[in-house]
C-alpha cells in the first residue's frame, strides 16, 4: 500500500518534470532526465543529508523504470497530459505529502532530532521541484507561490509532533499526508497566496 | 566569543539571502527559505564533502532559529533593512572571514591535506551565496565581482600555511579572517575587481 | 596511461567551462573557479552519491593543477582558444568518454547495481558541464543538443554489461570510452539531434 502510494508520487513528480521540459522545447533524453531528476532528486538529497550510501533512489529500479517510463509517456502523449494539467497538480500535491512524511520520519529513525528531521523532510518534498525549476532557467515555484512550503512544514511538524507524543507512525504519516494534500489543493482552487513584501518603492 | 562570531556570520548570511529575496518580490516562506539556505548552504556543503553526517547546520538549533529569524526580521522591516546596505555587505564581508577560516580548520582537523582543506573552506564561505544567486537566476556574484573569491583562498591559505607553521589554532583562524574581511572592505570602499578578459572582438 | 587519459579528460572539461566564462564575461578568478567547477563537479557528485569521502577530486592534486592551470591559460589566451573551438569539443568527447566509464566501473567495483552503477557513470560525465551551465544561467547542454545524454548512457550500459558478461575492465572501459567518443564526433560532425516533442499548437 505505502510502496503503492509511493511510485503514484514519484509518477506525479516526473510527470511534472516531464511537462515542464516538453515545454522548455528539451529533446526525449532531456525530458527522461529531467523527470528523472524530478521524481529522484529530492529522495536523493535527503539520502545525502543523513549519510544513506548509496542513495535509496538509485538502488530502488521500480523508482527508476515509473520515473523514466512516466518521462517518456509525458513525451509522447503531452497534448493529452498538457489537458490533464489539474490532474498533474494533484498528483503533485500527493507526491509532497507522501515525500515530506516518508522524508521526516526516516530523518526521525535514523535519530535526528525533530527540527532537523522537519528540514530534512521538507528538502525531501521540494528538492526535486527546485532542481527541476534550476535546470531549466526558472526561480523555483516552491519559493513564489501558493503556500507550497508552508504546506510542507505543517505536514513536516505534524509527523515530529506525532512522533514526540508517540502516536503509531502509519497514523501520523497519513495525517501529515492528508494536512499537506489539503492545504496544496486549497490553495490551488482558492488561488491562495502568502504575503509578499511591501515595495521598495512603497 | 567563536560561538558569537558564528552566528553573527550567520545572521549576516541570512539578511543577504532576505534582502536578495524581497527584491525578487518572493513571498514570506520564500524570503525565509532563501535565507535559512544562504546562511546553511555553505557549511551543508562542507560537512557532505568532509562526510559528517548529520550536517552540523542542521542540528544545531540557534543556527536554525538566528537564520530564520534574520529572514522574517528582513521580510517586516527591508525598507530600513535597505538602507543597512552597507551594514549588510560588511556583515556579509565578516561572514565570510569566520566561514572560510572555520571550513579550513574543520576541514585541516578531519585530516584533509592543506589544498583540499583551502578548497573546503572557500567553499564553506561562498556556497551559500553562490545557491542564492542560483535559486534567484543571477550568475552568482562571487565569479564576477570584487575580489570575492580571492579573499577567501587568502585566507584559507593563511589557515593552512600556519597549521603547517604549527602557529596556535586560535591566532590563524583571527588572522585569516581579518585579511579576508579587510580585503573585502578594501575592495567594495576602493571599488577592486579583478581583470576581465579581452573582448573576444578586440 | 590511464591517469595521462584522465588529465586529458580534465584538461578539456576545465577549458570548455573557462571558455564559457570568458564568454559570459567574468574575471579571471571567476575563470578559474569555473574551470575547476566544470573538470571536478562531475566526480565530486560521483564521490558524494557513493560515500567516497572526502572527494577523490579534492585530494588529488594533480586533478587540481591541471584543471586550474587551464583555466589560467584559456583566460590569457582564449583568442586562439576561440579559434580551437573544434579541438575543445574533441577533448570534451574524450572527457565525457572517460569520465562516464570510469564512474561506471567505479560504482560497480564498490557493489553497486548495474543500473545504480550506468546512473553514477552518467553522472560523473555529465554533472561537471550541468554544473558550469547552471552557474552561467544557461539550460544544460546535455539536456537540449546532440545526442549528449545518449552517448554517456550507451558508454555506461557498455561497461555495466561487460562487467556482468565478467570481460577484463581494462577492455570494456577501452570500448566504452571508444562508443561515447565516436557517437558524440559523428553527433557534431552531421548534427544529429535528438527528437523534439511536436509543438503544442501543432
Amino acid at each position: 500500500m505505502l510502496t503503492a502510494l509511493e511510485l503514484i508520487g514519484i509518477a506525479a513528480f516526473a510527470a511534472s518534470g516531464a511537462v515542464a521540459a516538453v515545454r522548455a522545447r528539451l529533446d526525449v533524453f532531456g525530458v527522461t532526465v529531467l523527470a528523472l531528476t524530478t521524481a529522484l532528486g529530492g529522495g536523493i538529497m535527503r539520502d545525502i543529508l543523513l549519510g544513506v550510501r548509496p542513495p535509496t533512489a538509485l538502488v530502488t529500479w521500480p523508482y527508476l523504470a515509473v520515473a523514466g517510463g512516466t518521462g517518456l509517456i509525458v513525451f509522447w502523449f503531452h497534448p493529452t497530459v498538457e489537458k490533464l494539467r489539474r490532474a498533474v497538480l494533484l498528483l503533485d500535491a500527493i507526491g509532497l505529502g507522501l515525500f515530506v512524511t516518508a522524508g521526516t520520519s526516516t530523518a526521525l529513525a535514523l535519530g535526528a532530532p525533530p527540527y532537523a528531521a522537519c528540514l530534512v523532510g521538507m528538502t525531501t518534498g521540494i528538492g526535486g521541484g527546485a532542481l527541476r525549476d534550476v535546470l531549466l532557467r526558472e526561480i523555483p515555484l516552491v519559493l513564489r507561490k501558493e503556500i507550497y512550503a508552508v504546506a510542507a512544514l505543517g505536514g513536516a511538524v505534524t509527523v515530529a509532533l506525532g512522533d514526540r507524543l508517540h502516536l503509531p507512525a502509519d497514523v501520523v504519516a497519513v495525517a501529515g499526508s492528508v494536512l499537506i494534500i489539503t492545504v496544496r489543493v486549497l490553495a490551488l482552487w482558492r488561488g491562495w497566496n502568502a504575503p509578499v513584501a511591501r515595495k521598495l518603492d512603497g
